[in-house]
């Protein structure tokens, strides 16, 4: 279900309460009555920096209906894949609480942009804040969940961008040209292993579709494996029994859900370079 | 037990026989005793290569005598630490098996140069090779056998080098300097992953001892974990929770037993090249 | 002054001769008449590969009117700007006569696909050939001058590719983002060193246009400096005097006209790497 | 001519002095009589310390004597081979009188250890310091002075290191082992492009000898010539005219007179990493 920013423009203050409360829970019908008034709104970015700002000037009304993260909201976000595990919640559930106590305050985070274990060290982190940091934190991650909303909901021009992209490149400086025909398998590295996506490199040495688009990525650790075995085999003495290079893992973190991550491989039998990119 | 090259050259015909056949005992005598004839003998080396002589111009003989490599070669081999599994015994058995049919040949190979995988390897490639290479190969693997035996039995110059060295070095290419005080594991990938030895670089990026030394490197897969993560962890913006870089593993293989494998790793925080250096 | 591939398909024989005689000076007629009987072309590509089967017909005849490469012709290329030196010119000449009295042939070479050092590097090797290969290289070079007189002149689908592409980006691993804000400038390195053209890398860390384009690379060697200096110069200790890295000449080689060279830096103000990229 | 620290040690005091000041021309009697004091000293090293604790306590006197930097300063340290040209030496002589007029010192510097474009990037640093700064960079270089000086003429333990470093190493990544053979060339650019010495990579890709050693580094700046075009020839296809490849030049920066710069190159046909190694 969906609006239009021109029918939001347009609506009776009380219709514009309406049809947003009905989209953003977690956000008091005041704030949203207050960013009202600053109508129209040129851009879906413009409404959403009109609601964070209603947001903060009422922050204790906010704090109070907006609810702490929990082990469902991860297990949501990861469409069950590689969902919390019961440590992890207990761990979380005990977490929780302690942000309750010192600070008053629910722990917010957007739980689409985390992994379990991400989720865990940035309550860890949080913990270790001071009260004005912590309240700072909240409310940014009360933008991240709106403005995932807001784009999932309201149409029209100047949506905030709340996917990220995992894009990879092979290149073969052994021969001096791209790497085709490379298989290589994405892992999510949380509690376990899990695989994410298997593909095969196209003649430019890319792959066809990124490994990971259309979403905010979620905040965690990853491997890559490349199988640089077979592509290299013929390039080395018959006689090499045990090649140096076989399977490559490429093993990295993802800190900014919304970022292009461009992980590029450069090879020879003997050798590589891998590097963040753009 | 060991003798000197000066009491062989010196020794008569018989008890140059009797010394080595003590020593060598898969080489039959009457190889032995051929290459008495050449005697005195300026090195080790050179003992070694008139005993290759012989054995080469006796061939029938010598394998009439050489045993197959068996499961508990292999394990005596790994010092009971990463012996072959049974089902790799099994395959072992079912090809050598397979290797006397084909060839009537046994199924030489000098276990302390191979890890289990690597030398069942080295069986599949050599039931695919032709009688010619077949044979020759064995003989190759007489002649690693042999140096070994000498090397740790026969005092004298020239001695035949048997032992192999695998060392690494961390570049810190973000700072411009050695990568001090960086931990990093060495695992064995046979059937499982051994951990063979753990260290920390010293205050020129490398270790104060090599990580492997001292014996012929068993030909296999390799893993070296290093842990960039604390080493970087001020370099990069608190903001950043999931560093880029964190434990980067270095997958290889070792196909030269006797060889120098230099494994080593220029990195920053958001990129590394490796390659087998010298 | 171009043409339609559609009018010449539709054009009588005898116009269809005279408009491509006019266009394609080096061919002989009987050559267009022949390929005028394989019509109609679905494309300028099988246009031009009925002109040059043709052509390979009646070699001795097409040979008969080609002219040899000229000192002109490689100053014509140029535009003025890197033509021969004299004593280019005169190597040139030289070269030519002996081709002729080598082969009987002319030394037929595309002019604007090579620099006069890459012209001269040509003939020398072309004349340790034999006459088979030389008459088939003057072929060739035949098909690239009609190749790329046929993009010139002759409007409608599936134009042959005559262009190359050269272009550049920088990442600073130090920092783990593009590099923007970097000087460079491109020197062709013929008989001297000329600037090409110099630019800076936008926020992408590439150049907002390629560096060449938009007609065929001229093979020969060419240098790329770029100005690391003031880029780093505040990531290294102030103490320090002479940067380790201030401007980083990258000196490469084009082989490939109608190629894409994408070279790529990965700097950090201690290391770079640098590749034929894709 | 030089003296033992144990006949420094066992002198008496004005015997101290008179050796001392006959080595140390730039230092006050006064100053070396007051270190005579302290002996005596365990090493070389510390009857340096001790000197430098006088010259600091002394230090209006110690300005005094010491002399401007001058263009013939640069010229000897040189060996005459890249002295100051008539330009540098203008500019020298201007700034050292603007030192003279801004701070009322000497404008000191150890010449060997500069070429004389990184001493006048040294001047002008010095005049855009604060008076504190100017003096404490002045006692500095007469540590240097001096540690040379005692490094040169006085025998005993400890003494204090007063040489660097250059070296080089060569790796092929394509094949999996040092570049033998790779001729290369290092130039030093002050004004102009000296050659300063060539060699050719041996069996390990290092060069037989350091290519400087035995004396302080010049800081400044300079090139090495890798010739991989030869080294690399045979890897490429026959049909490439121009390699990517041919000659590579590595331009860098020396700021630690006194340390080892080991700048590495790992290469393949169609790329090339460097840095600065240990």
């Amino acid at each position: 279900m969906s609006v239009t920013l021109d029918a939001l423009n347009a609506a009776d203050r009380a219709a514009f309460v309406t049809a947003l409360a009905g989209l953003l829970a977690p956000l008091p019908e005041a704030a949203i009555d207050a960013a009202a008034a600053q109508r129209p709104f040129a851009s879906v970015t413009t409404l959403h920096e009109a609601l964070m700002r209603a947001a903060a000037a009422d922050a204790p009304a906010v704090f109070g209906v907006l609810p702490d993260l929990s082990a469902s909201d991860l297990r949501d976000a990861s469409a069950g894949e590689s969902g919390p595990t019961p440590e992890q919640a207990a761990t979380l559930a005990r977490g929780v609480a302690a942000h309750r106590a010192r600070f008053g305050l629910p722990f917010v985070l957007c739980a689409t942009r985390h992994d379990p274990a991400s989720a865990l060290a940035r309550l860890t982190a949080r913990l270790a804040d001071d009260p004005a940091a912590a309240q700072a934190a909240a409310l940014a991650e009360l933008g991240h969940l709106l403005r995932q909303r807001l784009a999932a909901s309201v149409d029209g021009p100047g949506l905030p961008g709340v996917n990220g992209r995992l894009s990879t490149h092979v290149l073969d400086t052994h021969g001096g040209r791209p790497a085709a025909g490379v298989a290589l398998r994405l892992y999510a590295l949380g509690a376990g292993r899990r695989l994410v996506t298997a593909t095969t490199t196209n003649r430019d040495g890319r792959t066809d579709a990124p490994l990971l688009s259309g979403a905010p990525l979620r905040a965690g650790r990853y491997e890559i494996e490349f199988d640089l075995g077979p592509y290299f085999r013929d390039r080395v003495p018959e006689t090499v029994g045990n090649l140096f290079l076989e399977t490559v893992p490429l093993r990295f973190g993802i800190d900014e859900p919304e970022g292009h991550y461009h992980v590029a491989l450069i090879a020879t039998p003997w050798s590589y370079t891998c590097y963040r990119g753009s």
